[in-house]
């Protein structure tokens, strides 16, 4: 089986080949910002966990490599419409669409690129493409409904763990499943397989997001996470640590951390090393670190349950882990 | 074969069905835009459309339901994102759907509706989906380059008649030969009749989109076509007539033009008045007359050598001549 490096190489062949025909289609202010977006990097995440899906189940890992292209065109889309939501400059420290060109483009840009990754998987046969597609859309609904969930909790008073966990499920998590369970279905895996892969794989992604909560507020080494400590805090995010803390919280500790909340940004640092201590006070970091390896282990019996070769499992298993302790 | 009010009345039938389910889902933020602009009714052009060309190639009309509703959402959300994009605050003289929510849920329903109308063709076999679904995909492209155009046409000095005859048969025309490809692809129809059939939706949207630029300036009964004469020109639109009339203008009449397009919005009545004087006077309302024709024309060639009984082409040649002669 083919290390993470080796698909991720493979996979960025195919995009660049992509991105060169795109690159001469007009009108040039319509596909130059997607372009532009596939071009800022990444991981890779979602089309090598195709890849690696199609491989562990015995498909020829050339065979994934439009539905690997159709998940991230797919993911690519919803940044730039999510950067306009959010109203965010940059992405991986260069100019967001919206930015670079203006609002009216991404807009359109965005959902040129959205048509774009239901495009590319027309290029496989009628059954296969019905499975492909009829996944993927259900899934692009999903996501958009996580979207707008996160977008509902910034001027919601209560927002409940249940709750929260629903949102990164499908904001995040379900999309690594789909990328999973596409690989399956290129493979030629019955519903049972895909529907563990799917499983694991959107475990994996809340297990993930979950991590992301806890590092952005405890990771040891901040210039390796690669953001700045406490970001969330300051920007008044609603994570699990934050929703976990004003569930644990006494009357007057929650009326603390509200008033942290609220207070403006210049008191930034005292109020961010405050949050910090009533987190560890109220034990939410620990909670955190238990949660993640709740849905990691779900995760892994889901991966479990597939039938597989025990190296290929492994395989997988491997680069779960490796997601779960990056830094980056 | 059934009336234009019959097949609108089948399809507005499954639509509120349609409506009624989208109403149930969650979030509202997300599914009920979507609700709230399918229900401000219209034609149903693109729909009924889609059920004529089936029943007229002998399918069944019921079978091309879905893809007419596919149509239909598709055309759902580019007003949406039109309306973002041209910051329209009304639609039918009620709130745009940024303008009665906010632009953020705008672009995300949109979003939502986009992949909803590619959702309902799941319905069909898997061969059928294949070709339903690459021709809405693709046709999606081209209005999307459509609509970048016309958004470059905006702050572009120079556009010639050939590249505005482009955008509109991009934005709008290409659309409507989608419906009627659908609709002869649901009746099994070879590649040859569903291309007649395309041209012939192709050819009367340019004709029409021509005619509705005639109408705004020269309207016989502005009551009638339902938008105040001159629209167009106070909102120093580049259409047919202000491109040809540039195209055919002395050094002299173009200065006055481009003076007359510069001048601020409070001259308006005269503006328009000597706008008007300068059209006929350059006589670009027999050319955009002319021009209207020959597409007309090059539509009913198309639908001439489509292998449908006389009848039923009577009724597509009837129902163009109708749209043609409508003045809303």
């Amino acid at each position: 089986m083919r290390t993470y490096e080796q698909l991720f190489n493979l996979f960025t062949e195919h995009l660049s080949a992509f991105r060169g025909e795109l690159d001469k289609q007009t009108p040039p202010e319509l596909y130059g910002p997607a372009v532009y977006i596939t071009g800022l990097g990444g991981k890779r995440l979602r089309p090598v966990l195709a890849l690696m899906a199609c491989e562990a189940l015995g498909g020829d890992v050339k065979r994934a490599l439009d539905s690997a292209l159709a998940v991230e065109l797919f993911h690519n889309f919803s940044l730039i419409h999510d950067d306009i939501l959010d109203n965010a400059p940059l992405r991986r420290n260069q100019a967001t669409v919206h930015t670079k060109w203006n609002q009216n483009i991404a807009i359109l840009s965005g959902d040129a690129l959205l048509v774009k990754s239901l495009q590319v998987l027309g290029q496989y046969p009628a059954e296969e493409l019905k499975s492909l597609s009829g996944l993927l859309i259900n899934t692009a609904l999903l996501v958009c409904e996580g979207q707008q969930l996160d977008m509902n909790f910034e001027t919601l008073q209560n927002v409940s763990i249940n709750e929260y966990l629903r949102m990164i499920r499908l904001k995040t998590a379900v999309l690594l499943g789909c990328s999973l369970q596409m690989g399956a279905i290129n493979a030629g895996s019955d519903l049972i397989q895909q529907t563990h892969l799917f499983h694991f794989g959107e475990n994996i992604g809340i297990a993930f997001q979950l991590m992301d909560d806890y590092l952005d507020a405890f990771a040891d080494d901040p210039e390796k996470f690669g953001k700045q400590t406490g970001g969330d805090i300051m920007a008044r995010k609603k994570t699990f640590l934050l929703l976990k803390a004003l569930e644990l919280a006494s009357p007057d500790e929650r009326k603390e951390i509200n008033r942290l909340m609220q207070s403006p940004e210049r008191n930034a640092k005292e109020h961010v090393s405050r949050m910090l201590d009533l987190f560890r006070q109220l034990k939410v970091d620990e909670h955190c670190k238990r949660e993640t390896e709740r849905f990691t282990n779900l995760a892994l019996e889901a991966l479990n349950n597939l039938q597989a070769s025990p190296e290929n499992k492994l395989r997988l298993h491997g680069f779960a882990t490796e997601l779960m302790n990056r830094q980056t």
